[in-house]
């Protein structure tokens, strides 16, 4: 691999701000949180939101799981999208196109009511936007039975990674094909429950034109 | 949440054979590695293949991270597909519908070259199917450059879950609407690089055919 190729590799994986940080985070709404029980890794696929400088992420009281990283672990949430499969004029030079985030920190488990309340309605509105507005409102017991916990965003303890574009320019003429295959993913229409019948709300519309991404 | 409908979800939410793990890990290409660094999670994406009974994963031998866990650290690589958001009649209800795996093991380098050399066309075939047939061999220097390891998929260290179906019944009856927005991740056409006019060939296609997945 020549050096300027490799130069211009590494500005395309280039390391973004804040800004880019809190794009790719809201472009997701499953993470990967990880953290370490016994000296080795422990790992859990999770639903997350972001509300500003800090990560809401949220399950039932009783998972294990949650306790351990409520408890003060240390604990990560990566989040990654795959937005394309890079065809260069070599094996060795094809690569991926993607979007991705690790944010590292410590769970703080929210435990004062009406705080853990805004912190669900505003995971309720992360997954299906207004929805809080068009059902009954949690119960104080749903509130009780749900574990919810927020991971500080701080300065230094993250990384984000996106790379775009080609494969770049081969070290000698080729006649392979070169280019990239885009990937995206993408909502189909609403399968209603049976005996439904009733128009599809708000909250759902928005659900399928944002796909899989969180605004 | 009454008994009936909690014994129904955890029934959903299966834990299923060898047979799943495998089309959960061949649904996808990239994953998240997770080892521990000074009691730390330590977390970075990558691209994956699986090959029978092992994950193989590639990076630059320059990579500090891939050197940690080549070094015998215990490690984890967790994937997740994003099926669907399941939209039920209370936000306490509502859900997502997923397949995840996570495999825990520790990462061997591949260091014998002919033993790299197939593992890094098998991690190729993955990605580009039939790509390597495409272009010319990698070179001996190629192959020296990057790194290949491999994790044995044990019995009894990976954990999949799936969640599939409805919201499942209100405990009273509602008006609000309940069901699924189904998730998806598709290829759009291959952009070719500028100055082309060459036709697409069968690796592309194939790989726009199968979307995000390995197979």
């Amino acid at each position: 691999m020549t050096a300027p190729r490799e130069v211009r590799r590494l500005a395309e994986r280039s390391r973004p701000g804040r800004a880019d940080l809190d794009a790719v985070l809201d472009a997701g709404l499953v993470g990967t949180l990880s953290t370490v029980v016994e000296g080795a890794p422990w790992v859990v696929p999770m639903l997350y939101a972001r509300d500003g400088d800090r990560l809401l992420l949220h399950g039932s009281t009783g998972a294990g799981a949650l306790r351990h990283v409520a408890a003060g672990a240390p604990a990560a949430l990566s989040v990654v999208h795959l937005d394309g499969i890079v065809v260069a004029h070599t094996t060795f030079d094809s690569s991926a196109n993607y979007r991705s985030a690790v944010v590292y920190g410590t769970l703080r488990p929210i435990t004062d009511p009406e705080e853990k309340r805004a912190a669900l309605t505003r995971v309720s509105d992360a997954v299906l936007p207004g929805r809080d507005a068009e059902v009954r409102p949690m119960t104080g017991r749903e509130v009780a039975a749900t574990q919810v916990m927020a991971m500080e965003v701080r300065d230094g303890d993250w990384v984000v990674k996106v790379r775009t574009g080609g494969p770049g320019e081969p070290d000698e003429p080729t006649d392979a094909w070169t280019g990239v295959v885009p990937l995206r993913t993408v909502a189909d229409e609403p399968l209603p429950d049976p005996g439904g019948g009733r128009p599809v709300p708000p909250s759902v519309r928005e659900r399928v034109r944002r796909g899989a991404s969180a605004v």
